[in-house]
């Protein structure tokens, strides 16, 4: 049996940072080796093995039950236990005690003290930090006219510029040029296709060149599409431990905003379910979204294009094609969301024009309580500074020219982030 | 603070035998009259109201968190519980007892007896039911090579002959047709055009009729498109109240066949996320699946066209056309579960060879363990009997020549089920 404990948010937040600070010490996918060797020399059974590797995301945060397993002891070890004392820790029951078949259970008396923890460490003081922590206070507690019933928490996030960078250009696209490189190899006839060489010699210029973005569909085509779905996916888990980021050196996806982790994990352990709503493409976030964000394949809403089914000799393959284009971008955001989602989020934060529509499809004119929110990349010596002025794939002109109109919220990174990746 | 019991299967089926109980006494959106009221005179508040009125399947089976809420009492409270004995009423806690500051709160005894209870009582014994059970006990089952990890419990629904009839027609098609019926008192000019008096005079015949589906597409762009999402959300919720089916007189949405809301319960209470993945709209099954299955609209997947976002004076609307439509059947709907979910499902559940695709995609070499399961309408008195014969919007040919192969389930209505619609 079990004795459970009411989770509060001090308690997640507990757990939230004790998994941040073991988080440079957690291996992917572990195995049974990790484990302290069974007594009796047997195996540890993979369900064990998933069960700890699937842990963190489907077992912490809003699906933590925090328990006391209570099982019946043989003499044995309880005589162990009281002939090998060991130094008193810190535990107190305030108000409750245990009994076991009427017999007390010996517990050790103490205390443990816990401060209200700061759920955004990484923002500074100030309007956009205030703003956050207002409209969550406001948003759940029970009794007020702003109540948000758990289903219409629903918060949605842009994904290159507002939870990772979108310099010196998407990530995605990146992908895309490496893995031209890498299928030249196996087929040399793209060796001498123009759009290749061009793409391979300029890089995003060349890729966003042209009023249909022919470059671009094209290096889609090759690298995005004729492929199974499996194989894709394959593709892109090469593909991320061997790249790393020009300017950082790092991988890229360890260059997620640490600010804008602790809003996902703030708002989650608030109740939010958070999807992302990005122009990339759906089938490339998916690979790694779960295990950087703790969001499930189910919660990203991306650029997607239809694939075929077929059945094989070897079984089912899905075959990714380039058919449908549906750019999850700009009016297509709101678009994404009613495909997906079927209603109206709560909270909108995005970094660009791109997501200027999912922004007023949040917050204009909504019945419930809404909050939206503009990373704005003012920082050109942590990141990239860029907005009206500067030159970038991601560009923030009317989204925040119409954000005082609106009430949306401008975080100002040099201002409002003391670190942006987290390890500065 | 709370001390909350670890919530077992059996608990959470108690509660879901409780919701059935008094579900036909539930009204589906209650107001603060439905409370005692308050000693002070004051109302109740609306997120109170909002709570208990969302207390249904956000708060309930998986979702469920049994606790007891401790509080301080004052002398007087507890002076007039003595005062006023009441009969002793059965509660066990086998090995806790309570303590309130070191002093024994003074507890009852007694006891909670608890027999497992069937999850599928409207489930004749059979290979049907002993199929789904031992696949569940296998896969739940910690240290079974058959262990499915949490995230990959994913299972897929039609809904169409699978969770409700199809017969005489889709009950969309029905509403197609009423709706028809209500613009043409307010666009007259309705009235002469050919193919709405065909439709209006032959119903489904004409409206499926060549290759095309002319009439349908017709009709969808009449009653689906044109519109706002909300007008047409509001033009669903008017209707289901409004209609009755011609055979059995009653609304369309108490039509769920009882054995598979069951099934539904059985597997979410295992930690499966169920998802529908049927033809029918996704814009129309939303509006009712939550209340109906207690499933959330980011879990439906089924057929769309794209809507367009424009910001009015008003605020935001999505409008609704039939452009990019994307049918979600046969073929459709491996490609539907890849573009939202992303992952390959564990179990697939339908009734006609629209669904042959998807299950194929979820159980032919799949690496984990998969289950397959039909609907087979073999019951005419209760409901229709059809397959390869008999004619009706849903047929069932080269999906239950393959079963067998495959070990796919095969549901006799008539022989596994001991009702249908639950209340026979």
């Amino acid at each position: 049996m079990g004795i459970v404990i009411e989770p509060t948010q001090e308690l997640r937040r507990l757990q939230q940072r004790i998994i941040d600070a073991i988080a440079a010490f957690a291996a992917e996918k572990g195995t049974g080796a990790a484990f302290a060797p069974r007594p009796d020399g047997a195996g540890i059974s993979q369900p064990t093995v998933d069960y700890v590797n699937s842990f963190v995301g489907p077992r912490t945060g809003m699906n933590y039950h925090p328990h006391l397993t209570v099982g019946i002891g043989i003499r044995k070890s309880v005589d162990a236990l009281k002939a090998e004392p060991f130094e008193a820790f810190i535990f107190r029951a305030v108000s409750v005690s245990l009994y076991q078949g009427g017999i007390p259970v010996s517990h050790r008396e103490g205390s443990m003290s816990s401060t209200p923890a700061d759920p955004l460490p990484s923002w500074n003081e100030g309007p956009a930090k205030q703003g956050i922590l207002a409209f969550v206070a406001k948003v759940t507690k029970e009794g007020s006219p702003d109540f948000l019933p758990l289903p219409d928490r629903v918060a949605v996030y842009d994904n290159d510029g507002t939870l990772w960078p979108e310099n010196p250009m998407p990530f995605q696209a990146a992908f895309a040029i490496d893995e031209l490189k890498r299928c030249i190899l196996t087929q040399p006839e793209l060796d001498s296709d123009p759009m290749v060489q061009a793409v391979l010699a300029g890089g995003l210029a060349e890729l966003l060149a042209g009023e249909h973005f022919d470059g671009l569909m094209h290096v889609l085509a090759l690298t995005h599409a004729g492929m199974t779905t499996d194989e894709f996916r394959d593709a892109v888990e090469g593909w991320l431990p061997s790249a790393t980021h020009p300017r950082y050196g790092r991988p890229y996806d360890e260059l997620t905003y640490q600010p804008m982790q602790e809003l996902l994990r703030f708002l989650r352990a608030n109740g939010f379910k958070n999807f992302i709503v990005s122009g990339g493409g759906a089938d490339f976030m998916r690979v790694w979204v779960e295990r950087v964000y703790g969001i499930p394949p189910e919660q990203v809403i991306g650029s997607t294009a239809r694939t075929t089914f077929e059945l094989r000799d070897r079984g089912p393959v899905l075959t990714k094609t380039i058919d449908h284009l549906f750019v999850n971008d700009k009016e297509g955001k709101p678009v994404g969301i009613h495909q997906f989602i079927g209603r109206r989020p709560a909270v909108c934060c995005g970094n660009s024009d791109g997501d200027h529509a999912m922004l007023q499809y949040t917050t204009i004119n909504n019945p419930r309580p809404s909050l939206g929110l503009i990373v704005h990349h003012t920082d050109g010596e942590r990141e990239y500074a860029y907005d009206v002025e500067t030159k970038s794939t991601g560009k923030l002109v009317e989204a925040l020219k119409e954000a005082p109109k609106r009430g949306w919220l401008i975080v100002d990174m040099k201002q409002d982030w003391n670190t942006v990746f987290g390890n500065e």
